[in-house]
């Protein structure tokens, strides 16, 4: 229902689960293709599976017609949990437009939370605007670079290095780790944006090499610290509130979207005209908002 | 004013010049970060300049608290071009909220386009949803990868390779670029979806290294192909429509959020609420719409 539904089953949906949220760990795992985002979340599925934890995943992955799902090769890598009722995973396909994700993702994370999953890890591309704000509404945000893609600059273009509870460097047997860790420190002393946050946390670094699940008791260690951490804190309530309006206003937007959407041919005949410059932009979106009331 | 000003005043100057629009050629350059999208910008920058057309860019870039622009080296390099007054660069930041870059990217565009740029080269990371959706709006879309990343994969699960009408294999002097063209042949001979929007266009591979200016020329030339074989087509117009349907959905969103915004204290008590569980995100979201009118 949260991928396919009608808004309306959709809306009964969560508020007959919302009762029984708020208590699973939202875990955000976030950074560039190709770091080994994937690789982690699965070794760390596997690790806290160890330790007794239910697990539910949300892996965010745009669509694309080529794939169909069929070239996610990291899913089906997943799949080791296969036969464990103890972990659930999901990956998340755009619904063919714009904010899709940013409306779904949330409220995939309810359901799993409702579901009584201790741990939910979101995995999902640290580059896009609305990917990295789904990152930074976790509990605890991991933020994933490795050595010899330039990340460290790349990062901070990106805007991810302040979302960061946990770094982890992954591919750490790569040469460059040592000297991608000292950029990264070097960053994180000159952006006094992380650590401001109020809650005196300031984010340690992790090695890892998820292939071979090395660093990975590490990593879990390290959730585990910020969690105690912020247990209780201003700032974690500050986060649950956060949280809450990144979905208020995500229901809103997507209620519009959706409203326009029917508008079918209404929207389609604006877009005419806007080509063909009888209407600028701004017309054609007060004539379109009249129509949708 | 794209990036400041009021709404009431965006919306005057996008009025003033909306008859002067729609006669640049809109160039998005996408790609996943580390592969030299803006070396590979500022290159065909130089190369259209030599040809002497104006050129503007608009390069899409996350804010970062860390940065306020001091780690954009690469936009530091573009500055080649500063004392040319036929090029003109501005680097969007986000406006600090979700949907700002799909907002604010267009109404730049539209202004360059305006002002008689024969070229506007929008820079994007191909990674994000929306960043995506923007380089998709352009004339000719421009696909940049480099090898040693995973990149073709890599590319296909961030769903970019079917909005390229061309595609860079950036880094061609690195090992590896000869196995990343076939990878890429692969998976466009599996993709029906490319080649397949009616224009009978089957995107070539142009292999480049931006930072010594090879391959640049049959870029360009890649590019001036695409023009002449799009001019007067139905997907061409069907572009200009799509793109149009862009703006104005974006102007819709952005007014929701902007009255959400002005909400304030109001939205911080929805949000307060449905941290508490004694409202879910729906019923606050019922409220907040109410509210807003």
């Amino acid at each position: 229902m949260v991928e396919d539904g009608s808004p309306d089953s959709l809306q009964q949906l969560i508020a007959a689960l919302w009762p029984s949220t708020g208590n699973a760990r939202i875990v955000g795992i976030t950074g560039s293709p190709g770091v080994g985002k994937s690789t982690l979340t699965n070794s760390l599925a596997a690790h806290l599976r160890a330790a007794g934890r239910m697990v539910g995943i949300v892996a965010v992955d745009p669509s694309s017609p080529f794939s169909g799902g069929a070239l996610l090769g990291d899913r089906v890598r997943m799949q080791g949990h296969h036969a464990d009722d103890g972990v659930f995973i999901r990956s998340m396909a755009s619904r063919g437009h714009l904010g899709g994700l940013s409306f779904a993702t949330p409220q995939a994370v309810l359901v799993l939370d409702a579901a009584g999953f201790d741990d939910v890890l979101v995995e999902t591309v640290g580059v896009g605007q609305s990917e990295i704000e789904i990152a930074a509404t976790a509990d605890t945000t991991i933020v994933t670079l490795a050595p010899g893609m330039g990340d460290g600059i790349q990062a901070a273009k990106a805007g991810i290095l302040e979302i960061a509870d946990v770094f982890v460097i992954n591919k750490a047997d790569a040469g460059g780790a040592g000297k991608l860790e000292a950029e990264l420190r070097g960053m994180l002393e000159m952006g006094h944006a992380v650590g401001a946050d109020g809650d005196g946390w300031w984010p340690p670094i992790v090695r890892t090499v998820a292939v071979r699940d090395e660093g990975i008791e590490e990593l879990a260690a390290a959730i585990d610290q910020h969690t105690a951490e912020i247990a209780g804190s201003e700032a974690a309530a500050a986060r649950d509130r956060e949280r809450a309006r990144h979905a208020i206003r995500e229901i809103v937007l997507e209620r519009s979207r959706i409203a326009m959407d029917a508008e079918g041919a209404g929207l389609d005949e604006l877009a005419a005209a806007v080509a063909a410059r009888e209407l600028d932009p701004y017309q054609a979106a007060d004539r379109l908002t009249a129509s949708i009331g």
